[in-house]
């Protein structure tokens, strides 16, 4: 927190000394998404390996001289982040591949990568004064405020469109948050949560508005360094929905190089759906981001109107990344393969990030010697609908041995696909 | 490892000189389910504190010397453990109480307790040379065999009963085990488990059968200790089904004792369901454990036929604990209590816990001003069935600010309950 220094808007440029009292540019307005600043130069020296190796935290609040938050509720929160970081030996073997990581954020506490964010959400607002704090989402976003706000005593109060499933409001409604159920779309949900938190002076946990919470997620890119003892991966790859955590990401690496403790800066892969691509349409056309439909079984990543386009498409760009699609059943089978081989269950998002760098690969926009981290970004108990197809595929035995000796003896010879 | 010593029969006492090529102890058959004795002398001195303090390892092989297993592939597998302790702060002002903590056991790889035990299992399945590891289940010991497995390149092979629900069986199915669905009930498919791997010679994980899985279970006893200091609480509190997990608390307590880090064990609060209480009935009779119903909300502790029945009472019993239960009712009501007071969302299993205190502080069992530990067994993603009903008493919105701002105005008179 003391290292924070100002902030600046993504369109202008403009700079703004903290702290300030607005989410986004006072001249630019909705569209003008504030990066948050700090003063690197000052840690360098102070933020060193060694000083890292002997740090016992086991949360981002490892990082906490990087995040613009104050020290003194870190020690109340839920324990987000500092998720294990797997060195891939099956997978990568079926890929051909050299080296290949998965960072597991499906661990955190809601399970998914968003409690980076929700959790630094919930200290800025109690910062400010706030025992509110709101947000539109019917995913992560959602059930990670939900659950860090109930942690920390804040109420939460969500917006969600009438399909919203009925799965994802449980974890809502267990945590004890206002659900605020709006007939109509996402839209709707969005605009009478914008309305409400004009009106009630709540803290507004809208993605990308909010730019405290690319400041959460760039702690994963923290990590990724850390437990790799800094020798970074060629590349990272990780799906994209609104565009902020792979902004994180691109920060977080991009604040290492520059407080010293990293020289360079991995290559980003942004992984759509095919049946909502507005990043990959901007960045393959070089026209402005145009709103998509939302088609797709990654309803994680469904985000047709992505919120914080400026910091996506830049984060690819300025690491030399890249863009590709993936198709929902690429997005099926990476589920699976990585629970298969890996043990990690990931939501069709998070296996989104794998089909990815298999896509990638077959491109040839990753080469097999590369060394690179897939993010899982949420828990596979989030979303068990991936696996519908395979379960009605599923045998029914009577329960004798002689039965169960065949099944396996044909197993043997079909190569033991189920 | 090295210290391992030998194994002893709950039922007769025989000591066999570890190793062993059996589950269960060979005079007395199934029933005589085993224990595994290390030379905790020999640790005396070597584990203190001080080591502990200076371990960097983050999941349960911060233990490794007081495990069974060797450690070849320790750094191979899912990282399991290590999961955080909760110092409560509203729970405890809502009961009354003067300390309370919560061990979230929700955030293990597959998303409960059963991840300790089951890769203690694929570690020992590796040491006996086997490449297939199976059991029968319909739940958390399941998905944790698959899981771990899969990250360990073991083919893991689960008989579930036909009732099995889809959802418990879509993790299995992510995580490449193969499912052998016997028509018929729980005792159908245990049979079809036990004839098929005693005619494959599978590595067996049925729990208590398999002493090894205690022993995984009582890092969580470790944990706690250490993570508070080494200053016990006067009582844990766990729902009970096999009797495996409190006898794995038992048992880790107990090890600590006698190792010198600890001078004395916590209380043990068994906690099982209303409609599913061999334990507490067995307890309270003084006879031998009878096979009931299993009919309860909390599907990981509804077991009428628990296979550990030794163990799990005389872990009560030599704590000077107490058995209780619990109705689905207070379960339910538990599952919104832990969620929305510390962001911690359970499994009904997991809230039966919290339900259990809060009837042994009723009952006077638990006095207010003891200090307690409440185990969250599992993760509530795992299972939302509990939140059903609050979800159909959400109301719709049309959008507009007005009907917003009445409900919060309402809400605010009737104490925000929704």
């Amino acid at each position: 927190m003391k290292h924070l220094k100002d902030y600046s808007c993504t369109l202008c440029g403009k700079a703004y000394a903290a702290p300030v009292d607005f989410y986004t540019c006072p001249s630019c307005g909705e569209k003008g998404i504030l990066d948050v600043n700090h003063d690197l130069s000052a840690l360098r020296g102070e933020l060193t390996r060694a000083s890292f190796a002997r740090s016992d935290e086991q949360s981002l609040w490892r990082y906490a001289p990087l995040l613009p938050v104050k020290p003194t509720h870190m020690q109340d929160t839920l324990r987000v982040g500092w998720t294990p970081l797997y060195a891939s030996k099956r997978l990568k073997d079926r890929l051909g591949m050299k080296e290949l990581h998965i960072k597991d954020e499906g661990v955190n506490p809601t399970g998914s990568l968003k409690d980076r964010a929700s959790v630094v959400a919930v200290l800025k607002a109690i910062e400010a004064g706030n025992t509110t704090i709101a947000c539109s989402s019917t995913g992560n976003a959602a059930s990670s405020l939900a659950g860090n706000a109930a942690r920390l005593g804040l109420q939460a109060v969500i917006f969600v469109p009438a399909r919203a499933p009925k799965g994802k409001l449980s974890q809502l409604v267990a945590f004890g948050a206002r659900v605020i159920r709006v007939e109509g779309d996402y839209k709707a949900a969005y605009n009478a949560s914008k309305a409400a938190i004009d009106h009630f002076g709540w803290y507004n946990r809208n993605a990308a508005i909010n730019p405290h919470m690319v400041e959460g997620k760039k702690t994963v890119a923290f990590e990724i360094a850390e437990q790799l003892d800094f020798r970074l991966p060629d590349w990272v790859v990780v799906s994209v929905g609104d565009g902020c955590t792979i902004a994180g990401l691109h920060k977080g690496f991009q604040e290492l190089a520059e407080v010293g403790l990293t020289t360079s800066v991995p290559r980003l892969l942004g992984v759509q759906s095919v049946g909502c691509a507005p990043f990959y349409e901007a960045a393959r056309t070089g026209r402005d981001l145009e709103e998509t439909d939302e088609d797709t079984i990654a309803d994680s990543i469904a985000v047709g109107i992505p919120r914080n386009p400026v910091k996506g498409l830049r984060a690819v760009r300025a690491t030399r990344g890249a863009w590709v699609t993936v198709t929902d059943e690429a997005i099926i089978r990476s589920v699976r393969t990585m629970g298969e081989t890996e043990g990690v269950f990931g939501e069709p998002a998070a296996a989104a990030s794998l089909a990815g760098l298999e896509k990638a690969l077959q491109e040839n926009i990753i080469a097999k010697d590369e060394h690179v981290v897939v993010v899982s970004t949420g828990n596979g108990l989030k979303d068990t609908s991936s696996m519908q197809e395979s379960l009605g595929r599923l045998k029914s035995f009577k329960g004798d041995l002689e039965e169960i000796i065949e099944y396996f003896e044909n197993d043997r010879q079909t190569g033991g696909k189920q």
